[in-house]
């Protein structure tokens, strides 16, 4: 138990530090054969994703994470190590940003299902909402971007390699640090990549009533990706630009800031609304809506 | 949405109000055809059941209950109107102490779930857990009991009333502001009946490494439990000790501790181990494991 559990599982609840006196908190759901398949998954490895998914939403309000609390569905069927394996999985990349999985429930269902709620601590910051970016602000990036939907594309394609995109979508990478430090630095807006780049941010334009323009230029391809795009017959770019699962940061800062290495720029803020990239319609698939 | 409610609905993570510093938290699942009958509850009933589920173990924390969480997973053929429904009892029961909904997650599934997470205050207090309880402590009760489970035997027979016993089923009425009450009060330990009276008796006997005696004379059946209980050929008794979810509170306290009227003797803590009845052992049921 991290030093934020002041009272771990056993009793009706838990008891989390919360030592900025408010704390930021988030939930999210992953259903079997919707957000996942075990087939493509090890159950370590749906534990890693089901945190990271809901300790990137803390990260991007520039909280630090503090505690996870589980809810497990499970068919009767399936054996309790895999029920070991997810907890293995969730308390492993909880302990990632020194939290810890404080509470949880289980029953049986005929659908595995694993919801997760985490809690975040702002440290004194106020939370970086999706509403407050305004025109003449940098659009900056944390975080790889397209790696995990290219996993995905090979997966569902019948591949298992290359391992480094595979293991992207099966285990993201997210840049936690990088949410309170662009909380400390003065973004005024943020947002968890989790649909895509431009579907995410065409949410932080709608809060911010703002247009913004990404540069496809400033994204390098990396070489396992193009040359999984070339044997796929896939534009990486739709990866890059509509791709989810990374679990990126975005957020936007005043143009004056000095943004530190773990923020590449990658646009601009402007009078307006809705997202272009290069100045026009980007006429690709816009989000990426898990898969059927 | 509640005073506690600094950031509502709508951005990555919700921000709540944490006065205390730390914060009390729990979670727990309901699955469609194992904690609720859709023919048998309203959307809005089961709303309320899984609000009054999760606030009851913050209030038996000693914790005033600030936000709620709900993760939906929803059949694509259930109606709109019903995920509504459940969207307004959640509201409506949380209202009733204060709190809000502050966030949430939907998906599609083949079965209809519902997690809940419940955040609360402790106002300066310490929290108070199961394994505090000592001999000589006085074991007492707030808020009804049987009622709940009176009302699901009546409709698993296929009958609608006596209304009272249905809709204790239906919208428990939890004693939540018996909770902080308890811990001003100086209770030892603290538990949210929800799996039976004895069952979760013996939760705190076993986490207290101590026995606990309950005097069954001290329970009235009222009439229309008795009338049901002869009309089904029930012994009351088995729902007052052993029918789980009207999410009383059971508490221990100090023998000099002057009870306040919520808070209602029912039995005694001893040296020793286990659960009695009027000092023997009970040979019913001991505890309420949902239908099946």
């Amino acid at each position: 138990m991290g030093p934020t559990t002041l009272l771990g599982p056993g009793d009706d609840a838990a008891v989390v530090a919360a030592p900025d006196g408010r704390v930021a908190v988030s939930t999210d759901v992953l259903v079997d054969g919707r957000h996942f398949r075990r087939d493509w998954c090890s159950a370590a490895d749906v534990g890693h994703r089901a945190a990271a998914a809901n300790l990137a939403d803390i990260a991007a309000m520039g909280a630090t994470p503090t505690a996870l609390l589980v809810a497990l569905c499970m068919p009767a069927e399936l054996e309790t190590s895999w029920a070991e394996g997810l907890a293995d999985g969730l308390a492993a990349e909880a302990a990632t940003v020194g939290a810890s999985v404080v509470g949880g429930d289980m029953s049986a269902s005929p659908t595995l299902t694993i919801a997760v709620t985490a809690l975040g601590d702002l440290g004194g910051r106020a939370p970086v909402v999706r509403s407050g970016a305004r025109p003449g602000d940098v659009l900056a990036l944390a975080g790889r971007i397209g790696y995990a939907a290219a996993g995905l594309t090979v997966l569902t394609r019948g591949f298992r390699t290359p391992r480094l995109l595979v293991e992207a979508y099966r285990r993201p990478q997210v840049p936690y640090a990088a949410g309170p430090q662009a909380a400390v630095l003065g973004a005024t807006a943020m947002i968890d990549v989790s649909d895509g780049l431009l579907a995410d941010l065409g949410h932080v334009a709608k809060a911010s009533g703002v247009a913004i323009d990404v540069r496809r230029d400033v994204f390098e391809v990396p070489r396992q990706m193009a040359d999984a795009a070339r044997a796929l017959g896939v534009d990486p770019y739709t990866w890059i630009l509509a791709g989810g699962e990374d679990h990126a940061l975005a957020a936007t800062f005043p143009p004056e800031v000095a943004l530190p290495p773990e923020w590449r720029p990658i646009g601009l803020v402007t009078a307006g609304a809705g997202v272009t990239v290069d100045g026009g319609a980007y006429d690709g698939p816009r989000g990426w809506d898990h898969f059927r």
